[in-house]
């Protein structure tokens, strides 16, 4: 197939756990202009659970239920959303629900095995439950791992971007204990690569990056801990080497600060909260996930289900906005093309 | 001996390395009115380093030598200064020498002899440099391991305050992998029972305090680590049946933004960067290190020598003021009496 209109990707966006949020910010995403002028977005979700959300967002357009991603680009009138055979359950904002779960994965496996086979070009994908999928059968901590399992891509990373920070993760779910034991030079140093090399894609010449230490005051000198002697160091080094613009080991609790103040233009942190803190106490719902790593264009919210407010209309939809235009962006600058 | 005026309590404040900005930060909080209306300042460190900072701080008064803090309280005339029979070496800004180190630990430890005789109702500490105070035969990692021997106060907290988040860490100059390890139900215990007395006794009276999680997404119940199953949500239990506020185990990634926004005011971190972390990302120059555990009262700055500006007269003091007015306060309540 060919895609209608080379300048705005084909994307595939899936809906999430339709009784978190997902349904909301897609409504509230699709009643503006953005994504429909930064791409073609064909929903993976329920096609009743984006009717029901349009009463907090009346201008998104009507659902109109398709069976392909071809039947989606000539459909009008409406938001395609293709279910995938499984429609899931009646919407129950606020429940934890394995069928919710269930389908959940379904609509990403399809979207997965669309942008494998060309049909779309990046995927934006909504929060899902993990206590959800888990009840549901499925073995994946969450989307990443899912993606990584079926597009055979084990090294991914996970980033997260903002306007004023971008945070590159060694490593993601894993337990604190786990984390520490993959502070390895050769993933750093592939970590430090993947981070070059996307920003470089996305229009930076020379792009400033900051490798965060481990521990705290980076060890002080093998003090208290010595991954940064043994492990960041080398990578920084060999990567250096290689050409890039990377420093490091740096103190952890002062390089995020120096790069939202301008200093680096990416991190790389050593484990998931090492990022994850700074980046939500200053940027909570502008947050882009951008998956690096794996064959295929991913991005998504940097939030989750949020049960405890689904139903209420309360939800922001900034972030599923940002994620929409960096999946475009990236699709066009031919990432994982 | 007596205290010339029990409202504004005689405070210890020490030079720290006299090659990093302490002496210029103390030059520039001492020019101002705020540590003359809310203590008593007896400075321990060099006449020679305070001289050499006034140039950045014409406000502040001279150095006056005194050699007890006896003769302190009836120095009139300028700043006293007691240099505990080492002067330090000459000055020389931005520069590593373990005499400078020497000199250091040795004007804490007459802050400390003195704050345990009485003489002084607290300490308040400018940075050293670990690698000085190593270099000079100290087995100290920084100021509160040294404090706490001398107190035989092996059972600490450091805690980071500012207007708008506290943060008690449950352990601080450990490497992740001993950090990890120290997280136990009784350590998380006793940190949430003291920051509530400390909370207390500064005057509020039902404070909220959350304890962060160790793993990501708070462990995803077990899935990513069974600290917060064993240890944690154990401590937060045996707390609240003993009256104290307090919920937990949080996602630390949110758990630090909602404190920030007002919903807790305190957070219970469970290791050093998980707190300093976002403390530096939103506070990095208002920040005052408290001391919570130990016998006397000791408040310190939140940065360290800055090698790299020391001698250029850029050095930030609200830190070090905050830290005044912080022990201030402490003394005044009756902390560590």
């Amino acid at each position: 197939m060919r895609f209608p209109d080379t300048s705005k990707p084909v994307l595939a966006v899936t809906m999430g756990d339709v009784n978190g949020i997902g349904p909301e910010i897609l409504a509230k995403a699709l009643a503006g202009d953005v994504p429909w002028k930064t791409c073609v977005p064909v929903v993976f979700g329920s096609p009743q659970a984006l009717e029901d959300a349009r009463r907090f967002a009346p201008g998104c357009p009507p659902a109109v239920a398709v069976s392909s991603v071809a039947e989606a680009l000539t459909a009008t009138g409406g938001v395609p959303v293709l279910s995938c055979g499984n429609g899931g359950p009646a919407p129950a904002p606020g429940t934890l629900d394995p069928a919710a779960g269930a389908a959940a994965v379904v609509w990403i496996e399809g979207a997965v095995r669309a942008a494998m086979a060309g049909q779309v070009r990046g995927l934006v994908t909504c929060p899902i439950s993990k206590e959800a999928i888990l009840g549901a059968g499925c073995p994946h901590t969450g989307h990443t791992s899912l993606i990584a399992a079926m597009t055979s891509s084990p090294d991914y990373r996970m980033c997260l971007f903002t306007d004023t920070l971008r945070i590159i993760h060694i490593t993601a779910h894993l337990s604190m204990r786990d984390a520490v034991e993959a502070v390895k030079k050769d993933r750093i140093l592939k970590s430090i690569l993947l981070a070059d090399a996307a920003l470089k894609r996305l229009g930076m010449a020379a792009p400033r990056i900051a490798v965060a230490a481990l521990n705290p005051h980076a060890g002080e000198a093998g003090a208290f801990g010595c991954e940064e002697i043994q492990e960041i160091a080398p990578a920084v080094r060999e990567a250096a080497e290689s050409g890039v613009d990377v420093s490091g080991p740096h103190p952890p609790d002062t390089v995020f600060r120096r790069a939202y103040y301008g200093e680096f233009d990416a991190v790389i942190a050593m484990y998931h909260d090492q990022g994850h803190i700074p980046l939500k106490l200053v940027a909570m719902d502008e947050g882009v996930n951008v998956t690096l790593g794996t064959s295929i264009v991913r991005t998504s919210v940097d939030h989750g289900t949020a049960f405890d407010i689904a139903g209420t209309g309360r939800a922001r939809h900034e972030s599923l906005l940002s994620a929409i235009v960096m999946a475009s962006l990236l699709a066009a600058k031919g990432f994982a093309s």
